[in-house]
C-alpha cells in the first residue's frame, strides 16, 4: 500500500517525536511491504516565524491533498513566547482551529487507560484503581463554543465580549454515530456528557444521542452532566467505556482522563472526518521546556501512527504491530523520563523510538 | 444580634441535614445571645409538588427580606422523579437559576480541602497529597452560559440549539476583586481559569482580571486554560490557593475538585450577592437515594451556616466555634457512613448533629 502523508512536526518537541513515529512507520512499512511517502508542511509557531501566520493557503492544500496527516504538538509558552503578542488569530493554536475546520475533522477520539505496567504513576489510589480502566473520550470536534460567532465590543462604554454554542443535529448525530459504533466494537457502553439541566444546546444533544441510541439496541447508555463526571472520573474511572461529548466539555473531560492515567506521555489521539481521513497526535503539548535535549517520550506519536494505520488504511495487522511493540519495550523494563520508576532503565526519545523498531 | 433567615430545606436529604444546621445554629445563638429566626420556603421540587413551579414569586419575596438563606439541596433523580418530565423552565434546577439570578448571587465561594482525618477518604495517592491541600474556587454565578439568551429552532427543517456565552467587564471585575480580597486574607495567589486561546469572553476576562491584580500587589496570580486546570487538579492540587473563573468552568472545576478532596459530604459553599447578603448551601446534591434514613452528612451544612455567620453576619468567633466543634467531634472518631473508616465509630445524621452540638 502506498500511504500518502502529509506531516506537522510542530512546536517544543514536536519534530523529536514526529521523527521517531516515521521511523516507526517505515520499519513497519519493510517488514510488510507498504510505502510511507512524507511531505512536511508546517502549522503553529514554527509557520508564524516563516510565514508570519499559523497555517498557509498552500499548507492546508497538502494537508487536503494527503491520505492523513500525521501531527506533533505546536504552541509554546504563553507567557513567555513572543508567538503569543500576537492577535488571536494569529497565534499557533488558531492554525490548529482552521486545520480542522478545513479538513472536517468532526470526531475527536482520545483513548484514556491504565497501562499496567504504569500503575505506579497514576495519581489514584489502588483501591480507586483497582483492576485498571479503559476508556475513549470522543469529544466533537468542529462545533460549539469553538467555532461560533465570537465578537468584543462596547456597550454603553462598557466591554462586553460575546461567544456562541451552537449545535445542529446533523453535527450531534455524526459524533454519536460514531461512539456509538465504536462502543461496538469495545465494552458496549456509552455515557454521553452534557448540561440539559441549563443548556438549549444540551437538550438538543440529549435528544438526538436517544435517536441514535435506538439503532444500537446491543449497545446500553446514559446521560451524564458535565460536572457530575468530572466527579467520577477520579471518584470511579473503571464505569466508563465510551464517553460522548460536546467540542468545549471534550477538551477539559479528555485531559482530565489522561491525566487521571498518569501517563499522558503514552495516550494517542485521532481527529476524523467522514471517510478514512484523519489527523493523529499525541494528547500532550509541545513541552517547549524539554524540547530539544532528547529526553520526551515518543509513544504517544508512535501509537498515534498505530491508530492512523487503523483508521485510514485499515492496516489492523500493522497497528497491532506497533503496540504489541510498545508493551514488549514497557516490559523490558525501558522508561522515558515521564514515565521512569525505581528500577528502570532510563532511555531518550532516539533511543525509545529504536527499541520499538527493533521490537518490529 | 436577631438573623432573620429564609430556609430552604429542600429536596432528598435536604431537610435532614438542614434541620441539624438550625439545631447548631440555634446551640450556638443560645451560648453567645443571638437569635435566628426562620422563614421557611418552597423551591425546587418540593415546590413543584405543591405549587407546580420551583420558585414563586412569594417565596422569592420572602428571601429577598430575609438576612440570608440557609438551602438544603434541591433536585432528584434526573431519570426517574416526574419533575425531569416538565418543560426545562418548570423543573427544580430553573428555581435554583431564578433564585440566583433574583437575588443578584454573583460570587460562589466554595472552598475544597483535605481534612487531616479523612486522608485515607481522599482518591489521590499519599505521594499526590503530600502534606495536604487547601483551596477555594471562586465561580461567577450570575453570567455567561447560564443566564445568556437561549433557544432552539429549525433551520432549513433541521433543528438548531443556540446557547450565549457573554460577559462584560463589570461581572468580571466584581469577581476577580473578590477572589483578590479572599486570596489576601488566605495564601495570597490567584490562579484565573479561562479558555483564552478560543474565547473572546475568556480574552476580556483575562484582561479585566489583569486590570484587577494591579490594585494587589501582594497577591500574585496566574492565568491557566480550563484543561490544563482540570489535569492539575488531579496531578497537583496542592499549587492552588484561589482559583477565579466564570461559570461553566467553575461548575465543572469545582466539583472536580470536591471529589478530589475524598469527602464532598464535608464541604460548604457560599453564594454572595453585594453587600453582605448571601445564601449558604453544601456543595453536594440531594441524594434523593438515601433521604429519609436518618444517615446523611450534615456536615457540609453545618459548616455551610458557620460560613453564613462569617460572611452575612460578622460572628467570626461564633463561626469559629461550629468548625471547631466539627474538627473535635471527628477527632473523637465519630463518622456519617459516607466518610466511615476502619476503627471509627458510625453515626447518623442527627446524632452528628447532636455530638456538633454537644461541643458548643
Ligand atoms: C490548542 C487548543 C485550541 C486545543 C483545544 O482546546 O481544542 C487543545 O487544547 C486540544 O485539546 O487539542
Ligand atoms: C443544579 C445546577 C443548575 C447547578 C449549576 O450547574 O450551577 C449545580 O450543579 C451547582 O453547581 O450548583
Amino acid at each position: 500500500m502506498n500511504c500518502n502523508l502529509a506531516v506537522i512536526k510542530g512546536d517544543g518537541i514536536g519534530p523529536e517525536i514526529v521523527t521517531e513515529a516515521m521511523r516507526v512507520l517505515d520499519a513497519v512499512g519493510e517488514k510488510y511491504g507498504h510505502t510511507f511517502s512524507y511531505t512536511q508542511i508546517l502549522m503553529g509557531g514554527a509557520s508564524i516565524d516563516v510565514h508570519g501566520e499559523p497555517l498557509t493557503e498552500e499548507a492546508l492544500e497538502i494537508a487536503k491533498n494527503s491520505d492523513a496527516v500525521l501531527m506533533g504538538s505546536i504552541g509554546g509558552n504563553t507567557s513567555t513566547s513572543p508567538w503569543y503578542k500576537l492577535p488571536a488569530q494569529l497565534r499557533p493554536e488558531a492554525g490548529l482551529l482552521k486545520l480542522r475546520k478545513a479538513l472536517g475533522l468532526f470526531a475527536n477520539i482520545r483513548p484514556a487507560y491504565l497501562y499496567d505496567e504504569l500503575k505506579k504513576a497514576c495519581p489514584l489510589r489502588d483501591e480507586v484503581i483497582g483492576d485498571g480502566f479503559d476508556m475513549v473520550i470522543m469529544r466533537e470536534l468542529t462545533g460549539g463554543l469553538y467555532f461560533g460567532e465570537r465578537h468584543t465590543e462596547e456597550v454603553n462604554g462598557v466591554r462586553t465580549a460575546v461567544d456562541t454554542l451552537s449545535y445542529n443535529e446533523n453535527e450531534i448525530r455524526r459524533i454519536a454515530i460514531k461512539a456509538f459504533d465504536i462502543a461496538r466494537k469495545r465494552k458496549k457502553h456509552v455515557i454521553s456528557v452534557d448540561k440539559a439541566n441549563v443548556l438549549d444546546s444540551s437538550r438538543l444533544w440529549r435528544a438526538v444521542v436517544e435517536e441514535v441510541a435506538k439503532d444500537y439496541e446491543d449497545v446500553t447508555y446514559e446521560h451524564m452532566l458535565v460536572d457530575n463526571c468530572a466527579m467520577q472520573l477520579v471518584n470511579n474511572p473503571r464505569q466508563f467505556d465510551v464517553i460522548l461529548t460536546e467540542n468545549m466539555f471534550g477538551d477539559i473531560l479528555s485531559d482530565e482522563a489522561s491525566m487521571i492515567t498518569g501517563s499522558i506521555g503514552m495516550l494517542s489521539s485521532a481527529s476524523l472526518a467522514e471517510g478514512k481521513f484523519g489527523l493523529y497526535e499525541p494528547s500532550h503539548g509541545s513541552a517547549p521546556d524539554i524540547a530539544g535535549q532528547d529526553i520526551a517520550n515518543p509513544i504517544a506519536t508512535i501509537l498515534s501512527a498505530a491508530m492512523m494505520l487503523r483508521y485510514s488504511f485499515d492496516l489492523d495487522k500493522e497497528a497491532d504491530e506497533i503496540e504489541a511493540a510498545v508493551k514488549a519495550v514497557l516490559a523490558d523494563g525501558y522508561r522515558t523520563v515521564d514515565i521512569m520508576s525505581d528500577g528502570m532503565k532510563k532511555v531518550g526519545c532516539k533511543e525509545m523510538g529504536q527499541l520499538i523498531i527493533d521490537k518490529i
